[in-house]
């Protein structure tokens, strides 16, 4: 028996499976150092201990998208070694604050099998847990992808679709234990902007841009411990049309939620994911800008509040037209991120 | 309402005007990890807690130029948001060592205005003040720079020009608390100069090359949470008749800092900043190599002197010949940086 | 007298001088997601301190290759900046566990000296040892470098080749204090292969490869403080035949170690390094591929044996067919290394 791992293929997985994930990691603030450097985040909750404290929080809590990226890569080896396709998130729910010191580890249970027409390929549905040292959930995603099969003539019996909600109700966001922004500093944190402030339906340009290096994302990458082979293994790259190494699409989420911070300072902490598409691939070199739109608004508790927003990402092309879908569905080349997403956000009433 | 930060432009400035920047900070050793690997310093004081410990610190303190990068990097968004050009730099004092856990946040002070004749800019100068977490201050400096005017015809008028020092007097610089060279290890820190070996005017070859990478400047200046978009929009800098991202000044000052290691081993420590000035734009890719010269010298307390030095570095071009200004004040193309700084370095006597 | 460190010369060093090198450092959690963020790895017992735990450590330890690497990087200014080639590694043992907090330190005593027939160069053996900031020996290791004289006409009296093991015997290789694989969580770790898996002379093909950028080796090779210019100074190195910086070959050998997870991922823990030769140089961009094969096991303890390993590197060459050298000892032109290590592995029975 070879010792080298195939990673799995559609006719492996089992409705019902839990399949429990290598490699567990403690998050350090040097991975927030990292985080910091190779995305750009200015979220003051994040970035001081002082300022989280005075949120009621004992320190600065890690950016939920770097539990998010690395719960992600633990996955990888057993979910989408063989994948040809990520395509989609939902019910995503950050249950507790992750901090620097604590150890991270995560599980999958498959909840959807559904093979294509053409018995090459089907798509995986899988629920993914990441909990921390104590075995605490820290957060919850659903997430499905279009493996490979390793013999067209396998069959696959039992198969089902889950239903899946649109997007997480606000009744089922879990805040930081402990939140607090009674005291909320809007100033150090960058803008007066509260909860009141944002209009259901108002379009936010972001204006700055940012370009990624090859090294930034294979960097980031191997910082989350994600080994899809389409990031970093050149040599087979060059044989693909593209010519290029693949960036991660959890490299333009975080990028662009760094951008946002121009017009979003106040909504750096991502409570929940309900649904994110990377519409067309990004390679290095290319400059990200973003703009967002208020999707939603909810009100959590005494002071907080959170929106739902949609995170829109393009290459090489700024967003001051808001460049979006059509009324078919279809994106601009340039656009690569349709992220939608729970933030909390300070309220003053 | 855009949400949107423009950013101040000349005639949003006033006389006496203090600005509170935002994203407060926490410093950590993975800050301080990541400073090693983008810059390569090597002064022992910086690098091994125990040789902090026996210079009579607690701990390992993090390096000025990196207090410096991040307290400059929170004023770019009020200050130099619409900047043609940064202009200088005097009167800067490290009034406070920082540690890995500190909080650093920087309020600035307009201190002088001065319209150009063009009507189009000003010169604004700032006064910025870095502190820690329990309000001490950890550095002040003075800082100049060129602003665009939002309107020709906004009339600016309470103006002045701030007489300011030729360079720090040694009476103002401050030596860190406990700060105690009386058991200094020469042999672990490199080298055997000690203050009595430097003499006034003298020359110093640093041999070394040292090149930098687009993502490495990009890394550094998100680290230090600089936005200044030159760096980073390279959609928007392909406009530019140099098509290339700038990179930030900073990042040039700390690659020639660890680059004169190479005999300046004891003078690690930057108590003053005297004068800046980045002569020549730095690309990615060049080479950078650095000389210096003693300009003054100061006995601070027993077992403890300052050297004035003056920094200059080059990109491309060896400084076996010490390129520097011709007596109109030119400078060759290739050098990009003259520097003037304050260092402390043990004293044998 | 010039304050610039020139480096030693062949007829510099003498037989039994014991070299004290500069800068210790402190070893921080910041520098471990640095060596993750360019390097890739992902066993477990580094990875995760709740892991380390559960094997009888009081936290994640540092991986041996930074602890080498770091003290390799203060050799050079004293044994290497003079040097042609690195030719050699023997009787490497790692003697005590490294962790974030500690700080290394390290010196060498000359145990050869070989001049060559031509006069110009002579080869220097040291033996190098790593201590932590008890006093404590952490790393002991012999290399090897051809050093250019600086006078042709320089006599060097006393020469000798030490006589050095062909490998470390498995009865000197040191476990960590309190390793205790019983409670080894294999799953967690990644793969389920126990010392009883592995047979003598089997081979595997790692399958992943993985891209090496300018700015990655860079970093790398300042954070351990590695200054050997061939290794950042583009401007000389345009000279060169090849117009390119090399390597670290030290980056080479963690690249290779992190691809070797995928068949050796209970094998993380090296504890002897027998031999080593960088083979043919390796330039940034190209991809990184690996194979290993089985030299020898050994019992070393309840439930923990050692693999006595071959870590066979190349550059843009797959090595499904194990590219090796010929019967002449020749090697195919993308061979860049041959490594031989011993690790600690799990064993059931």
């Amino acid at each position: 028996m070879s010792k080298t791992d195939p990673g799995n293929y559609f006719e492996d997985f089992r409705l019902g499976q839990v399949l429990r994930h290598a490699t567990p990691r403690t998050v350090t603030t040097g991975d927030v150092a990292l985080y910091t450097a190779l995305h750009g985040p200015r979220f003051a909750l994040f970035s001081s201990s002082e300022f989280a404290r005075a949120c009621g929080l004992d320190q600065a809590p890690v950016d939920p998208l770097l539990t998010f990226h690395m719960v992600f890569g633990k996955t990888v080896p057993d979910i989408s070694l063989n994948a040809v396709a990520n395509l989609g998130y939902a019910e995503g729910v950050f249950l507790r604050a992750v901090r620097p010191g604590d150890t991270l580890s995560a599980t999958s249970e498959v909840i959807g099998l559904k093979e294509n027409s053409n018995r090459k390929t089907g798509v995986v549905y899988v629920r993914t847990t990441g909990v921390n040292q104590h075995g605490e959930p820290v957060l919850s995603y659903v997430r499905w992808v279009m493996v490979r099969k390793r013999s067209e003539a396998a069959e696959v019996e039992a198969q089902a679709v889950p239903s899946l909600k649109a997007a997480v109700e606000a009744a089922d966001l879990v805040l930081p234990e402990g939140l607090d922004f009674s005291r909320y500093d809007f100033d150090l944190a960058g803008a007066r902007h509260a909860y009141e402030d944002y209009e259901l339906g108002e379009r936010i340009d972001h204006v700055d841009g940012m370009a990624i290096e090859e090294a930034e994302h294979q960097m980031a990458t191997r910082l989350y411990q994600n080994t899809a082979k389409v990031h970093f293994n050149q040599y087979e790259r060059a044989k693909d049309p593209s010519g290029r190494r693949l960036v991660y699409g959890g490299v333009v989420i975080s990028t662009a939620k760094a951008l946002s911070f121009n017009g979003l300072q106040n909504a750096g902490l991502i409570l929940g994911i309900n649904a994110g598409r990377h519409v067309n691939p990004y390679f290095a070199g290319g400059t990200v800008f973003a703009w967002s739109q208020v999707l939603d608004k909810a009100e959590l508790a005494p002071g907080i509040g959170a929106l739902r927003l949609r995170l829109v990402a393009t290459k090489d092309r700024p967003c001051a037209d808001l460049p979006d879908k059509d009324e078919a569905g279809a994106y601009p080349a340039e656009v690569i991120l349709d992220f939608d997403y729970w933030a909390a956000v300070p309220r003053r009433g």
